[in-house]
């Protein structure tokens, strides 16, 4: 029998990913959890995507709404202020930073992994990601892992957290997703929540820049949105 | 200039006793967050301790309402199963540990001191809490400590955690609030919240026992219920 393993998952594309590669491996429960965030977008599409894997994994996943955090939480993406367009490794995304977002999300789904008596716990923070946040350092990872470990159990039987993509690109997620055959056009990663995705807003100008450096195209773009985005990219970079 | 300090306020003797030891020094910010507790009665006790130091700490003080956590935290705090009845340390009281509660509880608390730029954020385990919840252990706030720091700053610039109490008993915190003059009258910590403390449930043994080490009687007790208290305890002991 799998063990079973408690799996963040926002919506975007690198969490998706996480979730298909665990599979094969782990009986998998994601679980969503929404932290005062401007639009319920990666909602949507977080319950998409386990619609995508089975029956199942929609009964395993599970909704959790914190957003009255959304008061102690200043950050362009929680409403304060406008969301900042251009590369994602630009100053002005700084604003993007959700304090301490990682340790409460973990903190929760950990609670929530030892009261179902799961063993692991996913997360998925990639490389491109450290420069900007810093609870998705490597240094971040690996003292929050000795923190899980100790809240939840006694003699190392705690909770254990699984960052596979901690050292990888997100192109190299994006590869590992085509791969795994992960319904991309299901994913949400833009922070505005409009309509449609904005292809200008640094998770969007990242996302394009990583469909491209792996030789793909984004799948939830039509092709005109996918050709004006990888312009956008071009001009910012 | 004080420098801003976040203080995680239950309402029961030890936090209580936090803040007091902390009015010298710091500028104070206490915060209470209600994780679905099976009553509400140290909420008011949290206030009430507020209202007792200033009007500018009831202003300061932050209330924190994550009572949809209930469903993801099985314990019998948060209504799974009765309380149990006797001392502390008996195997029953396990069914009170409430899974990664203070990671929880310091991971929401850091991201607010950290969007509201306090440096320092205090919370009061204490030596008796070791035994049974592992989210009290040195090794675990030791852990702790690394993990808020470099999941809100980058450079060593990070939230500090604060726990005076971690070496001292129940009893110590007691001596030290007579002499800081903190009214434990206003305090609640029984387990239960019935109208008044039950004085059997482990909370109240573990409290009842601390005041009677430091040679001082529970002002928060009616003296027949006082001298219940004692009684049940010798009882269990």
């Amino acid at each position: 029998m799998k063990e079973k393993c408690v799996c963040l998952l926002s919506g975007g594309m690198d969490s998706a990913t996480l979730m298909y590669s665990l599979l094969v491996k782990y009986d998998v429960w994601p679980i969503t959890i929404v932290y005062g965030q401007r639009h319920q977008k990666e909602v949507t599409a977080a319950r998409n995507l386990c619609e995508a894997v089975s029956k199942e994994m929609v009964q395993h996943w599970k909704y959790v709404d914190l957003s009255v955090l959304r008061n102690l939480l200043p950050s362009s993406l929680t409403g304060r202020g406008d969301i900042p367009e251009g590369h994602y490794m630009e100053e002005s995304m700084k604003t993007t930073v959700v304090p301490n977002r990682n340790m409460i999300l973990l903190a929760v789904a950990g609670g929530y992994a030892t009261g179902m008596t799961a063993k692991y716990l996913a997360y998925g923070p990639h490389q491109g990601d450290h420069e900007i946040y810093p609870d998705c350092r490597p240094d971040f990872v690996f003292s929050v892992t000795q923190t899980l470990r100790l809240g939840t159990g006694w003699n190392n039987d705690g909770v254990e957290l699984i960052t596979p993509f901690v050292h990888m690109t997100k192109a190299d997620i994006a590869h590992l997703g085509e791969k795994l055959k992960v319904p991309y056009k299901l994913t949400w990663s833009c922070y505005k929540g409009q309509e449609r995705p904005c292809g200008v807003c640094g998770t969007c100008v990242e996302r394009t820049e990583a469909f491209l450096k792996a030789d793909m195209t984004d799948p939830a773009l039509t092709p005109e949105e996918w050709k004006k985005a990888v312009e956008y990219l071009n001009s910012v970079k």
